[in-house]
């Protein structure tokens, strides 16, 4: 149910779904609330006063009268009805009132997708069947695999009988029948290919037709996200996030083939590959007392070094001229053959990778938003350590790949970190007193800043004129949060009080400095894309973000930066991990499944690196939001004079 | 070419190939030649005269004056035209020359078997393909294995894409590519049903088109045979033949199944199936300096108890009523995941199982000899440690197992051996002197009997009344080779000092019993089924007989003992290792194969346990020939009077 909220004196009202956090809801409609605990209820600092309707909410830290008298913390409290909510005035040192105006926020939710991304049907790639068998006998003792495969073929519609390869399976067959009575559960793979048959995968006493899990599994270069999935009803029971292993090994893809030409390199890199899904594996399956070999199907999607290594592929020749994979589109593979902890049957599914730079977890994410199916010219941008663009719609796509860099999933950022509990994800700064308001995933202490957390800091500080266009801090300007620190200036989020790691928590110049190389390589991206076949942004009817982000990315932030282009936002939509969202897809309806084959055929790759135009490009998009401000009209005529 | 051989004085001609040995013409003419060196020429007592022709013959132990003069030792003697040629006369101690005849012998070559076995073509389960493929350029970057696929594709009558499913494929792809500067040779395995696509087993630099092996497997419950075949020629290129490993946990089948029930007993039992087989290949390999991993497919055939360990599937329930396997079509296995040594991606064809003791062997043999397209009502003997018979045609065909004893493969028996080099394949006992006529395998001094030599020592021995029907020795008889031993009485057939193994080789009342019992067994087997099916002997049009016994089988001497019923000759057939067999035709040619699911669909099992008639048949079978001489005419009237 949709609630309305009215912020005084700023009369800036935003519709929230009931339940939603009060602090949350300020943030998401641009209004500026003092807060630095990221919404733990510990720094008392977020009071506002409810003046009209319903709101539950905890006393906390609030004296008895003031809660009495209607205040309340606004990061502690649910929004039940419509609400008019007074945020308290900031006054200067003489006691004035200091101007404010609401700020231009845009976040694009995951759940308002749906004409984007499409429906889909409850068909997995597996399916239990239950089935009671006569007992064997004088007069009918047919061996116990037949009686099985015969009773099958009765029950299926196709009247094929399903395949099974491993011996591992008979050689539980004859127990598992006697100690369950005769009735078992039957876990059948459907058949890949027209007229092929199912195929057994395993057998289980008793009736389990009600434990049937997926795993839809994003294998990033910085980050690797899991989801398990109920495949009788399509919900996800549980999600995991974790750092790729390899990340020791090499920040960026070209580090990682680097170090597998190293005596034992490969091997090093796939076994933790391997060990990071396993360790997604084993957190989805406590969080559910599931257990790992419930796990009955696999969908993964990662960029094509990340696919070749998880194989166990040496990537070589992906960084050597004409920069050929190995492989485009990979077996489907025994995932306990790799290392994986699945049941010894249970089949891996990697997305097909399309070039040496553009993989799976572009092609899924294409999958998952239908750009194959529809007329509208779509710029799709995946965000993150290898950056990915697509141009295109239902009769061509082109894309490239560009190195970003780790910045947007935390790496080489000095308090960065992925978009788990206690990230900042949000952020504004008090035009005038320049004190922070900070919201964290899950509302507790801060740890770190995220990748969307970091644009907004990045925009807030642009905006408030800490920085300027280089990134580089105002020496004018004198406040207790800005000072020199070991990377140059930095500003202060958090005080080492208020934060979780006992540190305070900052942004100096060299983040900056990182953030402005990774937006600017993405923004070179689409301009060398587009003009590449004589287009202009003007003439892109969607932009869709994907990016391993979190929930939110602030759309208004990421245009003053410069990470995305300056156009009517009507435009854009915001898929979330959308290479994990087409695994999710992929898992769940066979029949969308399918089209993927589609997807990565219709993708034509270009080599940015070999198109002279890439470089220009790229040194003057580092600046904020770019030194050519025709491109940012909103920055131009807006905030920035 | 073939030549015609006189024997002097009786007259006796015998038509063999051109090269044929001298001796061992004389015993497939019945021809008795004292000779007990085995044929290595070492005794010096198998002398003849050549009376007419002409034949090739090293003077060896002869004086000059005796080669001159035209004696030659029989068992070094080739022949190269027709011959007369004059055997000596026995003379008894007064110097009178003793009677004698020449013996009904008849012995059924496996080369004689064409119209039996039929033809088959040369298309291999397995195929090799050469390609020369266009490097990659920065225009056509596409990925290594689609560049493969793409021209695989486009060679290929079919225009079907060929699949692929292991990842070791791909992570030695882009280095074979590379290093054979483009070409390769690639081994594609056919589709196992109709529509299903080639897939690819492995990638060879260079042109391997002249190098593909496949290996054919018996596995028996005693003794295991392999054969090496060129698929490119259908050439068997060696063989190899050895104890099955397994033997020390139990002679026969349900010892071993007893076995597998202990603590780790499956494990091991398994690994000794494995070993045995990998001592095949290492065999085979040796002889023909093929690297194992040359071998690009395996068909092997055993019975249930067999099959069921080889893949580590326990085959507790085969023995407990109501018998049943847990499996009959075993899945197209991949080798090496058992521990079979192999290239990573070969497939073992295990041929099906119809019962818990009618197995695999079975199958294959029946299949090999084409009952199931014969109109012919066939009675199918294996003779083994688990004998298996079948009866039928094309329509309908009834088996049954019955449990032999190993003695037929050497086993239980003092001085028994399997058929190799040095075993007592043939002996003839002259009448008056006693004295043998030895001949082995390999015409080496022996060793040892195989089952054949087993067969005929006893019918000889029962033939000059030196034993009785029930295989007691006369104990009248006083002679310096019978004497009472170790085992009751027994007969000496090669002194210590003529022999391989530095002992005397004996045969004992206590072997003759094993025999006894063996061929028991299947004599009553034989009964059995053809009573429930309410025929008898005579209504049979084809005996044919499979069996592990080497090259010859002498089937006069079979039917005197009562292993084989008392029928026209002309009726018999000896396929010899019909398992083997079958698993060498079904390496060779898809479409012989591909009947093999005919074969196991008609046969239909009965158990010989449950069935009351056959302990009768079995009691009354433990004579020689049998308790009722109204079944053996030819004993009754012939020689035993």
């Amino acid at each position: 149910m949709e609630k309305k909220i009215t912020f005084l004196p700023d009369k800036v009202t935003i519709a929230v779904d009931s339940g939603e956090n009060l602090l949350t809801a300020a943030a998401a409609a641009g209004v500026y609330i003092h807060a630095f605990c990221g919404g733990e209820g510990v720094c008392g600092k977020c009071r506002v006063a409810i003046r009209e309707g319903e709101a539950f909410s905890e006393r906390g830290l609030l004296k008895e009268e003031d809660y009495t008298a209607g205040i309340r913390l606004a990061c502690r409290t649910s929004v039940i009805s419509d609400l008019v909510v007074e945020v308290p005035t900031e006054v200067d040192s003489a006691g004035r009132p200091l101007p404010r105006k609401p700020k231009t926020t845009r976040t694009i939710a995951v759940r308002t997708l749906a004409e984007i991304i499409g429906g889909w049907g409850l068909k997995p790639p597996v399916r239990k069947h239950f089935i009671r068998l006569d007992p064997p006998s004088s007069a009918d003792n047919m061996p116990d695999m037949q009686r099985l495969l015969l009773a099958l073929t009765r029950d299926s519609n196709q009247g094929q009988e399903p395949l099974y390869d491993h011996p591992e399976l008979l050689q539980e067959l004859p127990f598992i029948l006697r100690e369950a009575d005769w009735q078992v559960t039957v876990l059948l793979l459907r058949g890949q290919m027209e007229h092929e048959p199912e195929r057994i995968i395993a057998i289980e006493p008793g009736d389990t037709t009600d434990q049937l899990f997926g795993l839809a599994i994003d294998l990033g270069t910085t980050t690797v996200s899991g989801l398990l999935i109920d495949l009788n009803t399509g919900e996800t029971v549980a999600e995991a996030s974790t750092y790729n292993g390899q990340i020791a090994y090499g920040e960026d893809v070209i580090a990682r083939i680097i170090y597998a030409q190293r005596p034992d390199g490969l091997r090093v890199l796939r076994k933790r590959a391997v060990y990071t899904i396993n360790d997604i594996i084993d957190s989805v399956c406590r969080d559910t007392l599931i257990s790992p070999a419930d796990i009955s199907y696999i969908v993964a999607a990662g960029n094509t070094v990340m696919s070749h290594l998880l194989l166990g592929i040496n990537p070589k020749f992906l960084r050597e001229a004409p920069y050929v994979p190995v492989c485009g589109r990979f077996p489907l593979t025994v995932a306990s053959s790799i290392g994986i902890m699945a049941h010894p049957a249970v089949r891996l599914f990697l997305y097909p990778a399309v070039a040496s730079y553009v993989g799976g977890d572009i092609v899924s994410g294409v999958h998952a938003c239908r750009m194959h199916e529809s007329d509208k010219l779509t710029l799709y941008i995946d965000i993150g350590t290898n950056g990915e663009i697509v141009v295109g719609n239902r009769e061509w796509m082109l894309c490239a790949a560009c190195s970003a860099g780790p910045a947007f999933e935390g790496g080489g950022i000095r308090y960065g970190m992925r978009a788990v509990s206690g990230a900042i994800e949000n952020f504004q700064l008090h035009p005038q007193t320049l004190e922070p308001m900070i919201i964290t995933i899950g509302q507790s202490k801060a740890r770190g800043i995220c990748g969307s957390g970091l644009i907004s800091i990045v925009a807030e500080l642009l905006e408030a004129r800490v920085i300027d266009r280089q990134g580089k801090f105002d020496r004018s300007v004198s406040h207790q949060r800005i000072r020199e620190g070991r990377d140059g200036f930095e500003y202060v989020l958090v005080w080492a009080e208020d934060s979780l790691v006992n540190e305070d928590i900052v942004i100096s110049e060299v983040d900056i400095e990182n953030l402005i190389r990774a937006k600017g390589a993405m923004y070179a991206g689409y301009q060398t894309l587009i003009e590449s076949v004589e287009m202009s942004f003007m003439d892109l009817e969607r932009i869709i973000i994907a990016g391993n982000f979190g929930a939110y990315l602030d759309l208004e932030k990421a245009i003053r930066i410069g990470l995305l282009p300056d156009l009517d936002r009507n435009k854009f939509f915001y898929l979330g991990n959308g290479s994990l969202l087409g695994a999710q897809i992929s898992l769940l309806d066979c029949n969308r499944f399918l089209q993927h084959t589609e997807v990565s055929s219709l993708i034509t790759n270009m080599e940015l690196s070999e198109n002279p135009r890439f470089m220009d490009h790229y040194v003057a998009s580092l600046f904020l939001p770019h030194t050519d401000l025709d491109l940012f009209p909103s920055a131009a005529g807006g905030s920035v004079e």
